[in-house]
């Protein structure tokens, strides 16, 4: 059965990605040399069209890692010398929070309840910090940062880096890159890839304190710090081999992504969540566990299922529809639902349909 | 043109990988969670493909990284306190030595000259050193050390960990496993995969080591420190979001490779080096890199060309052809053919007679 995955990442393939990936076998992508120029011009298109998707400015660099887990060790290694503040509402924050402990520092946990947000306008981060961590979309509860929360919690603590994990929200969530230091992301959710490949996006600020640190003897530098990750991405590379295929597949959607214009991509991404809340709100068994409306994810649902999920996820699973279960203490209590770019308002439109005809 | 990739890696993909990738799209294995049950059992059925390849025994255990160079970073913080011994005979066991360097260790370098190899049968290690560093086939040169000098210099030294970088050697080699503590490759090398995915076998005293050094606190524990790799390798699963279509290509390659049979491939590595090295021997403007025969690899042959390599390189990716350049200093001045066990002898036998009757 041709099956649909809904889960919230690794998701469904961006809908292109198959016939990028017999383009890629033809021309023989993954047999390159990642020192060769052919690479070296790929890994610039990529680079190029990434920028052009997130309207990127000047003096913001991209760097590939082989996960967004890498990312969290490499800014708790090279851009926090003692002091982080950590807003958490949900598993990925706290894994961010927890790398950053594990690694030896004073990181601060500002915990919010599963479901909802801090106020991020209100917030007061002590003065020693040096770097506050936000989830803008946190991908196991469904709870999402209005950016122009983001943006005050910026302009009320100008002299501290701000970093974004976007891991689920990107390319949907819009953002004006100047009002943060770093953005980090992985392929297998809104862009529709096979996992393998993070992608971290960061500022001149990043690189001043990553080069304070070294000089202060504070870490190690090692191939992928990211000193090293910034060196090699001025030539266009990477420091060591990487995942090749999925840098190139990634340059592909996102120009497929410029092709069907970034406005279009955001505006059915509102209209598919829609649909999804109104669900959620509607049916007698589930309702939305995010209760603030201006808190909810534009592309992961997440569900209460009054008696618990199981029964509506197989039943879902025997029609070729395959959602996300609950995370880490929620599991077998919520659905997550993705409706990511490849997700076609029609899909949502047949999994809603589905749902509301089910008896579960 | 449909190029034959003789390069040492990334190289050509095992032949049958093309129809592996076309399988794992239709089953959506780029879509499942890699904490399902069928993540698990596919996992599970990768690793044991490959244990069964290797005649791997009980109490080695196998990890997944992303790169071999992150297994060069996560050795050094895991398996040495202080002190560390590399022999070094081409670029890519130097790197092991200088990511141990860059990250603070003592280590010490023990330098052949490229194109040949330590006699470690008569290596005198300072009883200080806790990990020895070989490799058994060092890409950049051609040069390959023997199994039996491995063994010896375990038997001589047995109170320290040996760890073997077989990256672009393994399956062709064969190891008895109990003779050394931790062995590494990546997987777009003999295995015929695209790149992005590490494997890292290590045993109990590995281990044991990276626990002592952990509870004296000298280094902090990361999602892919060894023992995180371990304890999530014991679930049949990994540490953070992997590389999981390599995973499911690299146990099916493997068991392809078990079909074919792992004597066949290695009588047939024999068969095409030696074809290799015979060019190199008769023909007027090459001649081998390594001098000595019995440190010449058995899968990348390295050449010197006479008036500089260029012209040859050239020639022959007009047809079709392309070998790899020089490593580093030797760019220019080398060519470097790779017979892995997706090179067939025919097409080892069409690259030696195409040499022959061109003109350079």
């Amino acid at each position: 059965m041709n099956k649909i995955f809904f889960t919230p990442g690794p998701s469904a393939l961006y809908f292109t990605v198959e016939q990028h990936i017999k383009e890629a076998l033809k021309n023989n992508i993954p047999s390159i040399s990642h020192r060769s120029k052919q690479y070296v011009q790929m890994h610039q298109e990529t680079v190029n069209a990434l920028r052009q998707l997130l309207n990127l400015p000047e003096g913001y660099q991209i760097g590939f890692t082989s996960s967004a887990t890498e990312i969290w060790e490499r800014m708790a290694e090279n851009l926090i010398d003692n002091n982080s503040y950590h807003f958490v509402n949900g598993s990925f924050s706290e894994k961010f929070y927890k790398t950053a402990k594990d690694l030896g520092k004073n990181a601060i946990l500002d915990e919010a309840v599963p479901g909802s947000n801090h106020d991020l306008t209100q917030a007061t981060i002590p003065d020693e910090v040096e770097l506050i961590g936000v989830v803008q979309n946190e991908t196991s509860t469904g709870a999402m940062l209005p950016v122009a929360d983001i943006e005050a919690l910026r302009k009320n603590n100008p002299d501290k880096l701000l970093v974004v994990d976007s891991v689920s929200s990107l390319p949907v969530t819009k953002y004006d890159f100047s009002q943060l230091d770093s953005l980090y992301f992985s392929v297998q959710k809104c862009f529709g890839l096979p996992a393998g490949l993070g992608v971290w996006i960061y500022n001149e600020r990043c690189l001043e304190k990553a080069q304070k640190l070294k000089e202060a003897g504070k870490y190690h530098e090692t191939y992928n710090g990211l000193l090293s990750i910034d060196k090699f991405a001025q030539k266009h590379q990477t420091s060591c081999t990487p995942n090749v295929l999925n840098i190139y597949l990634l340059g592909k959607v996102v120009q497929d992504m410029l092709n069907k214009g970034i406005d279009q991509i955001r505006n059915e991404a509102i209209y598919k969540s829609t649909l999804i809340y109104d669900l959620f709100e509607k049916h007698e068994k589930l309702s939305p566990f995010v209760s603030e409306k201006k808190f909810r994810s534009l592309t992961v649902g997440v569900g209460q299922v009054e008696g618990g999920a199981e029964p509506l996820m197989s039943a879902l699973a025997d029609k070729g529809m395959q959602v996300g279960s609950g995370y880490g203490p929620f599991k077998g209590q919520h659905i997550r639902i993705a409706s990511f770019p490849t997700h076609s308002k029609e899909q949502v439109e047949m999994l809603v349909d589905t749902i509301n005809a089910l008896d579960f």
